[in-house]
């Protein structure tokens, strides 16, 4: 499928940093099995996504909105794809302060119910994952990097640093809580501008000893 | 399996950035085939590591070396994986600058020669993919940005702007060079710590009438 909607560049987005406080994932699931299709497609009309503004391309999908609902629906995405036992690798980059443009403005005026957590709540799932935080411009970013990565030890969701990123594993609640609160808690430093990067690998054979 | 191999929390980090010119690569391959871990293990056995650091754990597989080492490896295992004609998504962050630790540090001391581009350079690949670049602790980290979409537009490569990233494709070979170009010229700005990740979408049925 071709792109064609009318995006900014990422370059072009420097003008008008940090004028919204809408959050923004850009993510993909990558089910390895040879049913990956529908089970992408499963899991996208399962998730109630009318709280963001969407668009999907060939590489990845975009979703934007308020902070909380970013996250309920990538959650849930995560959750109905893996919910069908099939080895799942997940990817995100979520972002705020620099949009840029007013694509999905529209979706800041949303209450605060998390439209797919009745659903996605009673689903357990054990997730581990890696995850990295780039508080952009500020000379200081070493420090709000540290708070955060103290952040989930003291949730009980990390599991080691690694190289370039850290180590969160357990239930899939905990560890999104965990990097809710972490992109949420890097917004109270300097930067005005946050990235956090994550991967998850979900239903790996190599997880059963860890899990239990 | 678990990673016992004692490696630094990234927030442990702060302390050395920038007294070693190390490059790392953080990276996964998802090929979305019921026989993904045959695939992986082909690629793992047909690339040659022997210039590189290289760690896998049960998310990512981590390489540090000498840059050009690290972008040959990377390209090699996306080839390697791909060339079976498997839809393959390839995940990556490259950092230099914020080390760390010496892991790896050795593998300074190789030479120029490329040990997988004489196997690597028959092969052709059409690859779409997004790309975004982190300058950490520099205030006009915007212009660094900039400067690198500006480079892939003069390499043909740039596909166009998405939000929080810049979309390339092509052939896996310009695609390549237009990334290790991306991330070196941007160690020239005034950040000593770049970041750089990478999603690439292979041999997908929607990318059929765009590679053509």
């Amino acid at each position: 499928m071709s792109n064609t909607q009318p995006v900014p560049q990422q370059a072009a987005t420097s003008a008008a940093c940090g004028t919204s406080r809408i959050v923004g994932c850009r993510f993909s699931l990558h089910p390895m099995t040879n049913d990956f299709v529908s089970l992408i497609k499963g899991a996208i009309e399962a998730v109630d996504t009318s709280k963001v503004w969407r668009y999907t391309d060939d590489v990845s999908t975009c979703v934007r909105g308020r902070e909380a609902h970013v996250f309920d629906v990538v959650k849930a995405m995560v959750l109905h794809t893996s919910k069908t036992g099939a080895h799942v690798a997940f990817n995100a980059t979520f972002s705020i302060g620099c949009p840029g443009d007013s694509e999905g403005d529209t979706y800041m005026a949303e209450d605060d119910i998390r439209l797919n957590e009745p659903g996605s709540i009673e689903l357990r799932q054990y997730v581990s994952s890696q995850f990295a935080l780039y508080p952009m411009g500020d000379p200081d970013y070493m420090a709000t990097i540290m708070a955060q990565v103290g952040l989930a030890e003291e949730h009980g969701t990390l599991k080691k640093g690694v190289h370039y990123a850290s180590g969160l594993h357990g239930d899939i609640h905990d560890v999104f809580t965990t990097l809710e609160e972490a992109f949420k808690q890097a917004q109270e430093g300097k930067s005005s501008h946050i990235v956090m990067t994550v991967n998850m690998s979900i239903n790996s054979p190599s997880h059963q000893e860890e899990a239990h």
